[in-house]
């Protein structure tokens, strides 16, 4: 038997990814208890986060117990035993995928590609996390299903559309989650909840088995406590999908070349106040920057002058509601259970474009590829704040600006990285973001994760309860 | 000097161009003896079988003295003196970029991708040839620039959209040509004329400086003489182009897996009368596979049932003409000089379709991309006829199954080359098509290559003169 002290239930629920591998390694940690501390505190405090819009307990207490009988065995995955959470866009056998509509009711017969990466590794599902409906938003304030809260203050956005899962990670309602990000929807809520996240590269992770927005954006996100859990996340499920089309055929498993932090070439933008960043964070942001002196290396500034927000952002949003028109085609005709009047005014502006002026916004997409790739010709990686504000309040107004930030690779297919930077004024959390080249995931977040020690932020921990 | 004999005329006219590299190798041929051979060809044929639309004969002169300096000084490039045609929908800086419209008057100031690659290489550009309007077309019957005659008879289509470039180096007007293939462009008209075709993996040849048609589907194409002429021509000019955002990483250069053409799985459509071909196509095609018994291995029957022609070919179509709106807005508007009512009618389909509709096609050939990935799990070339009928009288009805067979390789991305198999009863030619995997470029041209020496076809040159 194990003599180390047991490890408090709320130690449990702060650990990183890595940290809670390491304590069942050594048997200080058995799957079982560390899924009853997850499941307890998913029955205790979602009622209020609203994090979670469906989970069973059984469910989860079966997974656990064969978690616990590999352990015993002796033959386990790489994430075995880990409680985990998915966000109800992606298939998992037998459950319904809502996509946070109001009445979705498709059943899929076989799990998504990375729900049956997680399983094979012998994760723990712990449940399906709340979102936008339809994904088509950014605040998490689901017209059916309820609003997430943000767990460092209820009232306040989680961000979206993976705001669910945001909010369950930064809440200890799960160790780590499986978000999707089109134009920001992993990164944005990460900022709010002061979590880390991952947009990878285009195709980096099939997105097989996920309701799809915009084929040609859409990627499969990542959400956790610290940078080294979104590398062993990233390693366990990307990888070429030969029933993907848009899968890539690089992996991300080939090492980088070595590099310097000393030698780094950093883009900025030239005035982020002037592309709609609050002063509040421009402050946070400078302070950040100025422990981060070693590891970013020469401040190059960049030039977006020719990068227009509000066309990227309308090209963006375009051949997503022009693609949901298909993807919801049965709910948008259901008359019985309306789609909300926000989501059909959003679609409906689709259902007023032409083919031509779909071909015109993904040409819009070609020329920020461009923009990009000769961007990372002069510069190693792009550093800039992940939003443009921290969480606002639920009842309040929706800032029209929150993904511009996040366009830049989204449009382009980049990675990108988002950590805690530090803590705005009014308490609340807000991200750095890290972009980097087409491939470049792992290098990225190398340089994430010497980044977040260097800012060696006290992680903002929601207080307890929240 | 050179003791040996001078080449005639009619040969050189004739020879691939592989077997012209070597003659001007071993100065047997000079430079602008060559070039003049062509002109004086094109200005004693052009007039019938109008194969250019434009070409200046002071430039051609130019050029070529060049060449003949080049190769006195000892400095020469891998194309040096060779007499190519490009189609008039690639960018020559100062001349004016037509793609077939009645008057198109955009005057690049860049030239194409491919056609700096060729001036690099010390090529000869003969001049620019006949396609149809905005290459929305597989007959280059242009209402406003003429037909182009089939070399092999006169009244007859040479094929589109290309049909210049194939006529031309059918008829011993350019030494090979470079054609663009959106839905089947050069492999159509190679078909017809009896020369040799390649429609390389998309995006293996940058495009950029092609007018586009459908960005997803657009391929410069190469036609010639000769399969090792091809894999010159590709080698000449394949590779990553940075500005391009729809170019591939990987190179051709590598050499493909060793492999053993017994060894080969060569997959098969189970019924091509089913999928209307015509019957004296098949007599020629099931002749020319018995030939091919030692080249082509196993033969498999592929299941294609779940493949829709009709739907396929929509698909395909709407994308063209959806960014066909965009390409030709200023023509489209042009009152004084309108569109024909052909083009107007086809690109009126795409205005009535929406931005959901083009999502909806561009989907269908994400299901192509499936399909075909795992056709090439199962055998390792798809071995059919290029076209389901060979050339048509250019005063009869157009049939629309014409680049049906192109579908295929268009829509998932994949090369496929086409060689000529033999001669219909009508004594006109027909082509016999191989389609790869993606990537699989070399390999594929490898295999034509072996093909063609075992079809030992006499090469059926139109007769002189047309």
């Amino acid at each position: 038997m194990n003599t180390m002290p047991p490890v408090a239930d709320v130690d449990m629920r702060r650990a990183t990814l890595l940290q809670i591998l390491h304590w069942l390694a050594i048997g200080r940690v058995q799957p079982q208890s560390l899924s009853d501390v997850y499941q307890g505190a998913m029955e205790r405090l979602n009622p209020r986060l609203n994090a979670y819009v469906d989970f069973s307990v059984s469910l989860i207490q079966e997974q656990a117990l064969a978690a616990d009988r590999r352990r015993r065995d002796g033959v386990i995955g790489r994430l075995d035993g880990m409680p985990l959470a998915i966000k109800d866009n992606f298939d998992v056998a037998g459950v319904p995928t809502r996509a946070g509509m109001r009445r979705r009711t498709i059943v899929p017969e076989q799990d998504a590609h990375v729900v049956a990466r997680l399983r094979a590794s012998g994760a723990v599902l712990l449940g399906k996390t709340n979102m936008d409906e339809g994904a088509l938003g950014l605040a998490t304030n689901n017209p059916f299903h309820g609003a997430t809260h943000n767990p460092h203050r209820l009232g306040y956005t989680a961000g979206g559309s993976s705001g669910g899962a945001a909010a369950a990670v930064a809440a200890g309602l799960a160790v780590a989650a499986i978000g999707s990000d089109t134009l920001g929807s992993v990164r944005v809520p990460a900022s709010y909840c002061g979590v880390y996240a991952l947009k990878p590269t285009h195709g980096e992770i099939s997105a097989r088995g996920l309701v799809p927005a915009a084929r040609r954006l859409d990627a499969v996100g990542l959400l956790a406590r610290g940078v080294d859990d979104l590398t062993v996340l990233l390693q366990t499920l990307a990888g070429y999908d030969a029933d993907d089309a848009r899968s890539r055929r690089r992996r991300v498993a080939f090492s980088p070349p070595d590099w310097e932090p000393g030698n780094l070439r950093a883009g900025f933008l030239p005035d982020l106040a002037a592309v709609g960043v609050e002063k509040d964070v421009i402050d946070v942001f400078e302070d950040a920057l100025s422990k981060l002196k070693g590891e970013l290396g020469e401040r190059r500034t960049v030039d977006f002058s020719d990068w227009d927000f509000a066309r990227t952002r309308r090209a963006g949003l375009l051949l997503m509601e022009a693609e949901m028109l298909n993807t919801f085609a049965a709910e948008l005709a259901d008359e019985a259970y309306p789609v909300s009047p926000g989501f059909r005014h959003m679609v409906d502006f689709a259902s007023r474009k032409s083919a031509a002026d779909y071909a015109a916004a993904d040409l819009v997409l070609d020329a920020a590829t461009l923009k990009m790739r000769r961007l990372f010709a002069q510069v190693d990686v792009l550093v800039l704040p992940t939003t443009p504000q921290g969480a606002f309040p639920l009842d309040g107004p929706v800032p029209s600006s929150q993904a511009d930030l996040c366009g830049f690779a989204s449009l382009a297919g980049c990675p990108a990285v988002s950590i805690p930077m530090g803590t705005l004024p009014n308490g609340m959390p807000i991200g750095l973001q890290l972009v980097g080249a087409r491939g470049s995931d792992l290098r990225l977040l190398e340089l994430a994760g010497v980044c977040a020690s260097s800012l060696d932020a006290e992680p903002a921990y929601p207080v307890e309860p929240v």
